[in-house]
């Protein structure tokens, strides 16, 4: 018994590079839960939907008992992980981990659905359906080492970001507040209070310019454009300081140390 | 008294790490601060400020109060400061200083209010209104290593952004003048004169781009691909000294001691 | 028969420095494809292309015939070339490369035109016409130095941008989920599956924002503004990756020689 | 006599730190020519010109004046420089270098403008107009340092420069060709030839996105998405080239040689 659950959970975690049955479970999954999002993706377009409701259903059916039985084997698994040893308490202390948890969001919503007692509602179905969606794509953004690199550049940036986010803030309150009272006349339903003059900050200092809100007094262009001018830069910040940060981490993992080819030396530059 | 004074003064400054009294008091100044532009913000939509203007009132008075207790005891103390120490013509100067107008920009608007002899008119009442706004939240940026960051950044590249800046007032120039007289007689309206085809310079070289205005003579078309293509790059400059100096401040705070190669010693900066 | 063979294969390789006949092949057939594109996107103007659409079929088919001689002389040499150095087989090999279908992409659509038994309809004309001008585009690129080292730059950043491409897949996947969810009630027609709010995703994330599409709820929104903040700084990271690999390689091929700092000798890289 | 054009010539030249005779007389010239442009752009505005249209006119003949004779001047002194020494051929090599043409594109449109032979009509004048007005504001360009630089950066650049540009056109070649075939069916008011593609290209793949132009269809959607993701990154390639040529020949200005505070020793980095 104990060597079939260390087979399971060795199985079960990312594969290493010898490990064939453990590297064809993880293609399998990817290939489950990249064909499910598809699903659900494409199962909102109802001309798709129409075609065969029974389908889209059925896979779902399929999937969600594919993915209940590996998250109980998961459960039972887990106290091979030396986090989460102990019988209970370990097993719990694993269910509530960010992992387990986006892994139980994504079935979760289909057995909630299936309860008549709990008496949903059409918004609740909604963000029902969102989360089981959204989780599922996360899930698959685990074996992805995209998605790793940048949690792990986000770590390590964290303080950088804050201080920025923070300064961003202030930019935007001002920036809002200068075009609030400078257009509210002009315009009194498009800049009506503060919090709507905050869209059409983020929305212009982002320079995605819709072009649903733009100053149309003399005042409000002229304050418009110094914030542009200014206020672009710094909401390039976190774009950069991620993108430099990613740009390092990638840099670091593929860096391998550099030999002289005269004289077989490293090079440290 | 002196004893008092002093402590006062301590307790006012920005918290060193072990000064408890001090750092409580920063954090219920934040706290009150930030409320207080949360509460500015939230005011301004009428949905809310209807539910209960007496409470935004209230707080407001409570707040201003505050506000002014310690405008007097930052006045009384500023003495122990070595550039304010003489008492009438040092506390004169510290009010003049830019952080001490600031502060009195923040509870002014509210007397101003409510004196009736100065008959003030709506136009004013909603200047005093921004500036009281703009101050609060200035007020808070002191406590930002943030907001202090980017001043710093700021001081730091003074020369390159004055030479940046007037060479992007060159070429608004120029690509407000070209725009014009290729698209005045097609679009009278919207590009009437120079002053005007500047707000489509900032808003396409920005590359917010709004759609209220663009060229539609093919002539116009061609003077604003070249511009755009090439200006582009020179509008983001600005951002990219402000980034590239904001992420070397950064650093600079994080960065290891850099060692004299010729002498070996540590060399601090 | 072998020298003259030898003599074309030497003109039709990308010229050196020294042959001037090479040269002059080069320069003459950088001419006509130029001009062939300049026609053929010309030749979509219905006003220029009433004015004498005689000469634009005269110029079409002397650009084919001459075309057409150039790739049969191809077909004729390339057995000089090691790869290809057996009569037929290296000449089917050489034919299936990606060079020779580009340049068969240029003439093939002419031909079938004129092939009435293939029963070609308007869509399949439109599609010939595409190829044609873009396999006509592509040979000119061969010439172009900046396209060959942005193909150098892709495959020597490709685990680098794999990695990037597969983050902002899960990116827009989400973005374009929490969208739709927020919003397909209030805008049913511009939102109405998931599909469809991608557009919207697309076009903010690159900063873009024709205003075609927008968030009008609240919800809508706060969310529009978290994306935007955060994913754009995600979705510069391809523009980041490749314009620096750019760079990189621009610098390369103008940069001295590295010398060891072990053994002072040079190194080549 | 060559003691006063010798004298002359020095006050002429961009003035050196010592010589205030020569000092006085650019900040005159910059003054004179920052209000003349003001007053051409401010004289755009049809309210302003109104209000004292003779004043506009009588500062343009002062403006004029003070120029022509400033030209007289140089042309007088020029043989003064190694380059234009013989009497009449150099005058004329001088009459002809981009600098003299600059300052006589400045006051060469206010006499075509009195010339009645020349029976200019309207168009004439608005090129006139805007002749004069550029070639004022790049006569205040000189004495921009940021304008000087940037032209070196160009100059250094170049290369790259042409590199990037022909990729850049091969790309819009491609874009434009892709969106016509995609969207001529259903916009074909706004895809009607290539052509008119382009202007979609620039706007889309600068993301100033004004949203006059924009794909409606799944194919078009679809192609629009991935040239936006792909053709954004190279697009903004000029703008990081100026950038960092730009930040690289301001920063070779400002570092002065640095010196280790302990043994007094230069250190290169």
């Amino acid at each position: 018994m104990e060597a079939l659950k260390q087979r399971v959970y060795e199985i079960m975690e990312v594969a290493g590079p010898d490990d064939r049955g453990s590297r064809a479970f993880d293609i399998f999954l990817i290939t489950l839960i990249s064909l499910n999002a598809v699903a659900l993706i494409v199962g909102t377009v109802e001309e798709v939907n129409r075609l065969s409701p029974l389908a889209f259903n059925a896979f779902e059916v399929v999937s969600v008992a594919t993915f209940t039985v590996e998250y109980a084997l998961r459960v039972w698994c887990c106290t091979l992980d030396s986090r989460y040893s102990r019988p209970v308490r370990g097993r719990l202390r694993f269910m509530v981990s960010f992992v387990a948890i986006v892994d139980l969001l994504a079935i979760l919503p289909f057995y909630l659905v299936l309860t008549p007692l709990l008496g949903l509602y059409d918004l609740d179905l909604r963000i029902l359906r969102a989360v089981r969606l959204l989780a599922r794509v996360a899930r698959l953004g685990r074996y992805s080492s995209g998605v790793r690199t940048l949690l792990r550049v986000i770590e390590d940036k964290r303080s950088e970001l804050v201080t920025v986010v923070l300064l961003l803030l202030v930019l935007l309150v001002m920036a809002s507040s200068l075009m609030f009272f400078a257009e509210k006349e002009a315009q009194p339903d498009k800049f009506a209070n503060i919090p709507q003059a905050m869209w059409w900050s983020i929305i212009t200092l982002t320079t995605v310019g819709y072009g649903d809100v733009f100053p149309i007094t003399v005042g409000g262009r002229i304050v418009a454009g110094v914030i542009a001018i200014v206020g672009i830069g710094l909401f390039a910040l976190p774009a950069g300081i991620l993108g430099s940060g990613f740009l390092e981490e990638i840099q670091r993992r593929t860096s391998a140390i550099r030999v002289c080819p005269h004289c077989g030396e490293e090079i440290h530059e």
